[in-house]
């Protein structure tokens, strides 16, 4: 398998190349489970230029479900609680909002839900949007969106990798990481 | 709404109690983004009494989603890495394995997915699986059953939660939930 190797926050790691259509492959980062890589991911990225003071902050939020370790490290060494949008409805849920966005690596449109007990959480609040990976932006424009109609303020969007398909500069990130046109 | 007050690890928390069924509710525990807890209860579960030592562990294992925080935690106190089982096939493998389970929290039968990459780093490993809740124990046996078909070692499971209807005594937990017979 062909692969591409990704050098972020001093480790370097083999991210194995994925074809997503006829004309495009990107690099799969899928950091799950890599305690090292997120935990060190997780200090860089609070330490990155732009990433907003302890203060400015007053709770996290990101997609499920890749982004739940990196948020979690960000969360605990900042302090600070998180929220995370599932995919889909879930049991525990009393009164769920749902945002349908569209991602690269999810065929066709994805939903984010949050239930009433999470909004209750985010109102009002100063939110940073912690991902793993930005590409088309569809999920992060999404959850902003989403974020912004119930009423909190989004500070900043910080992701760990932003890859070449996203043309904007509103985010925060450690490293670039290229796609392939085949 | 109903709640039952869950005392773990030192903390206090309000759960909803969420009807099942006609005849059972359970207490949701939903342990995304409360920081303080997962920490606290990652640090006192690894000192649980029954816990593999540090050298009776390869690596850690869990079911996506909710246990996902727990594991990081307690795979970044323990210096180990994870495997995340996820609920569906995802566009990143490219050799997936699929085991069907039962869980009390999602209606009909849910399928745990590892791909060959995960399999790679579990093959002849020993392995903690780390969860949140444990309840009909679906989930736990069914992950369990897909590793040992793998080559695999699980050497103990261990568990924030075990709810009342978990009849048996193979899992190390923090507390006991209730469940409530309507």
């Amino acid at each position: 398998m062909e692969t591409y190797t990704l050098n972020v926050a001093g480790l370097q790691r083999e991210l194995p190349k994925v074809k997503i259509h006829d004309e495009l492959a990107i690099a799969s980062f899928v950091m799950f489970g890599d305690t090292e890589l997120i935990e060190t991911c997780a200090e860089q990225l609070v330490l990155q230029e732009g990433f907003p003071a302890k203060d400015e902050i007053d709770i996290l939020c990101c997609p499920e479900a890749k982004a739940i370790p990196l948020i979690h490290a960000v969360a605990r060494i900042l302090g600070k609680d998180y929220v995370v949008a599932r995919k889909s409805v879930k049991g525990y849920m009393t009164n769920p909002v749902i945002e349908k966005v569209q991602s690269i690596t999810t065929i066709g449109a994805q939903t984010l839900v949050l239930d009433i007990s999470d909004l209750k959480k985010l109102h009002g609040k100063k939110i940073c949007i912690i991902d793993d990976v930005v590409s088309t932006g569809g999920s992060l424009v999404g959850l902003e969106k989403m974020l912004n109609k119930y009423g909190t303020i989004v500070c900043k969007a910080a992701v760990l990798l932003e890859e070449a398909g996203y043309d904007k500069d509103d985010v925060i990130y450690l490293e670039k990481l290229p796609i392939f046109k085949l």
